[in-house]
């Protein structure tokens, strides 16, 4: 009860970067998380919810892009009773506290482990257009198996989970790559030395962030920067790998090794790796996906091979996965364009080595459930012109039991429904109301109606649209308003809400 | 690929009063939450899901408890490009969000806006046993209805929920008591004088300190605290309110004014207020909702007055509301005790003034969704023995797409089923790696079985009761494993499922 001091009024804003979500937006992604765990937890996957604060040091650097500045988190330091405590932070991935978990919990936790997690991550970064700071991740992982099954149970399980959130056989294709081919590519083209892996470690580093910037860039593009360099629009000049045209072409011929069927583009991949090793021990990893999945029914019009797939090839280890979705849809100028990536992931060796010093390998993927979500209201699968709540209207404030009553019945036989509480005294303030709570039906009963046992019974997505088409003496005659008998109030409801699809 | 400088080992720790929650712990909460957004959905509340993050500005000092420092948050402050920045902190509960999303958005929201609302909140408190720095918050309020019929609502939403959630009616009682009714008591008492709002202020904050300390300090406790003052055991004194034995004696009434029935108990608190307007009007609020709950079904049985509901009453403003769960259970040390509060909340005025200048009342409710997690619990009603998948086991690792196709299988048929993704070669390893999974059952089939076309379904919850009691013989008879045909692989592992009650 301390006396409070006048102060400016405090703005009333979501930090800059954030942003919140309202009704529908919600409710559809709880149920997408809800399926996709549903999908998960069949396949055996384990929940795991960690908290959102993290040390800094169990956080470690573990960001995937090499090129995400370390601060790139929200950190501070804890306040002890005497000494300055601990930095903490928000974690910035699920992939960081997994493997804080798995190097914390080892020895009770069963090998491999496959756990799914699913939950907001926080960026410290320059907010732009539809880029927040606060954004929803969902992953799932197998941790401690190095083989190949692992990955290819992943790639299965995210074709199961797309098709459960509602994205059809034919709109969308998981395609898989293997870092080790093109490790295999590079010791090929000479700038990998198995016998010394540190030298031409610069050169690998341009040629895998050149290689990352294909879609951006172009094939020109890149062979410009695996080359000499390249010069961009406005003048810059990034300088190249350094590699001969000679070697830039069986760099570029990796990535166009896709042929038309999963074995002839293993053929190819096994071609342009002959002679390495690890190439050829990786050509085989995604001939045994292949294979995997085809015996499970998962046929090309599901997953593919794809050598194209480049992103994450800087990150992970072994096999990387992406799920795409095929069908076009409208861009902001109205141009069609592919809706593009919705999930990636791969393999990644130590995972948890920085806690234990001993080397886990995992695989895993990471669903993009905003993305997903998008790509199905743009398919026009999830509308948005959800229906709202019915809307029982106050005629007479000291009969509020009897409207309650109503709103009971009408939950009881599972319709949604709710009272007006708002000031009953001007009626049309009530209809606004359910205008905007975009209610199907408003229920109407004053003393006449109550006398006389019936109800009023308004049809609101009828009534807009004779709003919208009526003449005057349509209107007049209200054909969106029905009179019934009080104990027919829910049938009523219930056949108008049937007919509005609700 | 920068060069990585060598570090000592990074704690694989979580940060002091944060933990990891896993498998069903996750699953059951989600669960529940789910449960309780499909009751608050039906009554007609909107999800609304604000980010982490606020400005300590928008923040504000809006702890319910007068006690807590304001320092209880977690905050840091903006890097912008040059200066420094906002400071930012995370939310501690979800009613400033909500206070401050209504004043951002008042003009595109309805009026009432009744909204709900869940997930985790932070507190940068001690952490103690118990006690954690981030816990789930799930609440609903009605923002922008003066009327009671509002708080009525939530109190009948707050019992189905308890219902829907598996709490049986007679396992919980909701309570309902008004702060007005304690303002016309202290009025009566002579501590409050309507015409100077201002005097007796510190009297009447020690009265609220006070009564809300009496579950911990007993009525002697209590009436020490309204009158000199009490010392602990530990000898310390706290001043009391310097309150007459007579004054004392009249706020002690109040919480001792709970009668048989609902309306014997308001005749006893229009008798204890008489000669308050603001007393008497909480006293027809009180009647008002129970007269609303008895209309609509909701009893005694269900939800009653009691006066003897103290907390809150100084932080609410009018109705206030406890949940409590009725039955007992035993404590750390065997004793019976009852489980107690599951969920509060009450009415609070000026939510968004601080904002726009402009007081909107609102009334709401939080449920501790942990506690009631933890009260099914204890009740039996959630079992924690809940099974894990069925798991397939690798005899022939060349043989991985036979073993997919099995668990394929059976997840087409609605079993949870995984396939043993760890090194094949030790086949012990692979049972006790089900046993960590606690897998009802476990798939094998070896080069001898798949000649004959046969698989072995192991039962392993039977072979763990054999192991437990049965003779050297019986163990050796193997009663626990089957051999059937492989076409009959998800017959015989749904019969014994079904046996097992998974």
């Amino acid at each position: 009860m301390a006396k409070q001091k006048k102060q400016p009024r405090p703005k009333a804003e979501t930090p800059k970067g954030f942003r919140d979500y309202f009704g529908a937006e919600v409710s559809e992604r709880r149920e997408m998380l809800d399926a996709i765990a549903g999908v998960y937890h069949a396949y055996g996957f384990d929940a795991l919810e960690t908290s959102a604060v993290e040390t800094v040091e169990a956080l470690g650097k573990f960001l995937p892009d090499v090129d995400r500045p370390n601060d790139g988190v929200f950190a501070w330091q804890e306040n002890d009773d005497k000494d300055a405590g601990d930095w903490l932070a928000l974690r910035y991935d699920l992939t960081a506290p997994l493997a804080r978990v798995y190097a914390q919990f080892r020895n009770d936790l069963p090998t491999p482990y496959r756990r799914y997690a699913m939950g907001p991550v926080w960026r410290n970064e320059k907010p732009g257009p539809g880029r927040f700071r606060q954004f929803y991740q969902c992953d799932a992982d197998t941790v401690g198996a190095p083989n190949v099954a692992a990955d290819a149970e992943i790639c299965s399980m995210l074709s199961d989970t797309l098709e459960t959130v509602g994205i059809p056989r034919g709109d969308y294709i998981v395609r898989v790559n293997n870092r080790k081919v093109l490790n295999g590519v590079m010791e090929v083209a000479g700038v990998l030395d198995p016998s010394d892996p540190d030298k031409f470690i610069h050169e690998r580093g341009v040629v895998l962030r050149a290689i990352d910037k294909l879609d951006r860039l172009g094939p020109d593009g890149v062979r410009a920067l695996l080359g000499e360099g390249r010069k961009d629009e406005s003048g810059d000049f990034t300088k190249g790998a350094g590699l001969s045209a000679e070697q830039g072409e069986i760099v570029m011929g990796f990535m166009a090794a896709k042929r038309e069927s999963g074995a002839a583009t293993v053929e190819r991949l096994h071609e342009l790796v002959t002679g390495s090793v690890v190439g050829v021990d990786g050509v085989n990893e995604l001939e045994t996906i292949a294979e995997l999945m085809a015996a499970q029914g998962y046929g090309s019009d599901r997953v593919e091979i794809d050598p194209s797939v480049v992103r994450g090839l800087g990150y992970y280890t072994g096999p990387v996965f992406e799920a795409e979705l095929t069908f076009e849809i409208k861009d902001e100028k109205g141009r069609p364009r592919q809706f593009g990536s919705v999930a990636g992931g791969g393999r990644y060796d130590d995972l948890v080595k920085r806690f234990t010093g001993q080397a886990v390998p995992a695989t895993g993927i990471s669903i993009g459930v905003d993305r997903l979500l998008a790509a199905l209201h743009a398919k026009g699968r999830l509308s948005s012109a959800v229906h709202g709540p019915v809307v029982v209207t106050v005629m007479d404030k000291d009969r509020m039991a009897d409207y309650q009553a109503m709103v009971s019945e009408l939950r009881n036989a599972g319709i949604r429904a709710e009272v007006y509480l708002g000031n009953p005294k001007n009626f049309g303030n009530q209809l606004k109301y359910a205008d905007k709570r975009a209610s199907p039906v408003a229920v109407i009963q004053g003393g006449d109606e109550q006398e006389r046992g019936v109800v009023q019974i308004k049809d609101l997505i009828l009534g807009a649209k004779i709003a919208e088409s009526a003449s005057h003496e349509e209107w007049k005659s209200q054909p969106a308003q029905t009179e019934v008998a009080r104990g027919a109030l829910v049938a009523e409801v219930r056949r108008i809400l049937a007919g509005a699809g609700a």
